[in-house]
């Protein structure tokens, strides 16, 4: 099945695929909509002609009425939309609505209540307490019994194409502590689900992802790891992260990731009870990461340790309350192999091993005027890939 | 100078003080009100009537609006509030406006952004560290370089008189780790600045706390010991905090508290540049825990070692953004003294040391069906004391 939109069959923004996003056109006000080919369909108004109960969702500037309205609202929009997009019968009532992704803007497509972070990927862990405790047991005690997490900073969340200010702040320099700026600015490779449906205090069973999950998108936690070192003993990540984190525009929509589904790596030992999720609960999303113009790694989310369901099931089992807007990632994405790895950190293996650009520049963790962006791909439930939204970003000066 | 209204002077709730709140009658929309005495001033008709052009911002169901007016719509505020509170001549205008607390319910005030809580008594870090690694030294190195904290949970935060549930989670046990209810339960005595004023990426300078903060309420950061410990290596505390974070329904504006500043302690090393601030930056406000009928511990803030204008240009000067609405606490508070402790971990020195109640019952944590009040005051402008509200919260069973 493929879309009557020219360009869409084969972009990974077909039918199959249909993120969300919040855009604007020049002096118009921000509103919802779906992506299709080179196009964005606009939701609101077309909603409103055709009388859908819905509509008023789309309206807004933010995802958020729409995350609210829970997953029987978000399965009958995605029939509506899929409905509209594929049937050439309804070629002359959509095309009016549909407008060429250059005209718009992109914004933050989420006003994000609770962001928390997780440290999920086995390979990720491994290596980092390889690169910091080299005579230890890289893995701690509790890393395979609880997907390790954190509270992140939700106001510093910014949409892919935000310039990111090189950040200062204390940090050890041999004996000295000095106020500066960053010397060991990196990227992080994750993966971002969007949380909706009412606002509880229940506990998430391991399998109603998809009933409190809305969709993915690829996020990059921004990290000065010389800042961070510092700072976090013994409270954890702080100022080495808050200063910001960078989002993609398009939320994917788990119901587009069927295809994609794939079972867990074994867990060893046995998880606790709120912990066992059906399976399939991994997700075969591969995640690219490039600094200007060289890939420099291709993280497999396959080889993720913790699922999403079971860090959704975690960060609730004390009865946190969700709310619609609530983010969580999956921390930084590794697989086995060296161009696997999601983080500079990890490339430049503590920053004692540069590795070189297409340019023949070094780096070990990033310049001033670097572009990092992470994209990523996943199999199509038609056969075959969608591509998620992509997220950039500069680093510019401090 | 007093108030006319019947019983607000010497009530700590005197024209000196003046928190603002949310409450709503009973079928009523939530709105913005001032406390004074035993009554709640509603503000939002009354500054309708006389053509306010802020009356928009108090019919709101939290006080968001408001703080984003900013220093100089507060200081408007304070002073239209109490002239019209102060001055016999407004009696009959105002008296209809006036409602008994006991006829209205108080609703969170705030909706929290971002929420950051620091770790900024000396004495209460001393004792942790003690408890925890008495053969070292108490302090971690970059203790007195910075104000260490991090990020909790913002969905978390419930209004004075909301139950909290006892939660679940993984814990040692021995050589096992079990999924049980925690069995330490603990209170944290803290106060929490609310932010104002508009959204920025500027790093704030430490003289700019009456620019940036409303003013502060009282803070208990509920903690499951056994869960934290566990959980929290190496990324720091997590669901052991984020089951509940209880707050005062009423915010005292730091315009309230200026007879109550303070010197802060020494602090040795010098800080760095952007912690620097112009003294008296402390401030004189003593807590009050209470366990069911028990005082058991009056921690002093005046000796605490980070004043708040530091905790928030440390939180900024990496650039990350403030909204209003943010909150950021300060820790438990402790003072040098055996009954200034403001945490049950120190005051039975990690459980090793039970203590009585009034009723001759025994604790070392909580136990179900207790109930925690924390209250604190002031010295007031006008010579006598303020009494910030007190938040109170009764533990139920997992």
């Amino acid at each position: 099945m493929s879309s009557w939109v020219p360009g869409a069959a084969g972009s990974g923004y077909d039918v199959d695929h249909l993120p969300y996003g919040v855009f604007a056109g020049v002096g118009d006000t921000a509103r919802v909509g779906v992506r299709i080919g080179e196009f964005v369909l606009d939701l609101a108004p077309l909603g409103a002609m055709q009388q859908m109960r819905s509509a008023g969702l789309f309206r807004a500037d933010t995802l958020n009425p729409f995350l609210a309205a829970g997953a029987s609202g978000w399965q009958r929009t995605r029939d509506w939309v899929s409905d509209l997009l594929s049937q050439p019968q309804h070629r002359d009532l959509v095309e009016p609505f549909l407008l060429p992704l250059d005209e718009v803007s992109l914004r933050l497509p989420v006003s994000v209540g609770d962001y928390v972070d997780f440290y999920s990927s086995e390979h990720h862990a491994i290596n980092v307490g390889r690169i910091f405790r080299p005579d230890a047991d890289p893995l701690h005690a509790n890393w395979r019994r609880l997907p390790v997490g954190y509270h992140g900073r939700s106001g510093s969340i910014v949409v892919t194409g935000t310039d990111v200010r090189r950040p200062r702040g204390q940090r050890q320099e041999g004996h000295d502590v000095v106020f500066e700026a960053t010397s060991r600015l990196d990227l992080e490779a994750e993966l971002g689900f969007v949380v909706g449906g009412g606002a509880t205090h229940a506990p998430v069973d391991g399998a109603a992802l998809g009933e409190r999950v809305l969709g993915v998108l690829v996020l990059n936690d921004w990290s000065a790891r010389d800042i961070q070192a510092y700072e976090s003993v013994p409270l954890g990540p702080f100022l080495g992260k808050s200063f910001a984190t960078s989002v993609g525009a398009w939320v994917t929509p788990l119901a587009a990731l069927e295809a994609a589904r794939v079972a867990l790596p074994e867990q060893q030992p046995v998880p606790a009870s709120y912990l066992r999720v059906k399976e399939p609960a991994g997700y075969d999303i591969d995640l690219e990461v490039w600094v200007n113009d060289t890939l420099v790694a291709t993280p497999p989310y396959a080889t993720s340790y913790w699922s999403p369901a079971q860090l959704l099931a975690h960060l609730t089992v004390n009865g946190a309350s969700l709310r619609p807007g609530d983010l969580f990632a999956t921390g930084t994405v590794s697989g086995p192999q060296r161009d696997q790895r999601g983080s500079l950190l990890e490339l430049s293996w503590g920053g004692t091993e540069p590795f070189a650009l297409a340019d023949g520049s070094r780096r070990t963790y990033l310049a001033d005027g670097d572009v990092v962006t992470l994209a990523a791909s996943a199999p199509g439930n038609s056969g075959g890939r969608i591509r998620l939204g992509e997220v950039s970003g500069r680093i510019v000066p401090a």
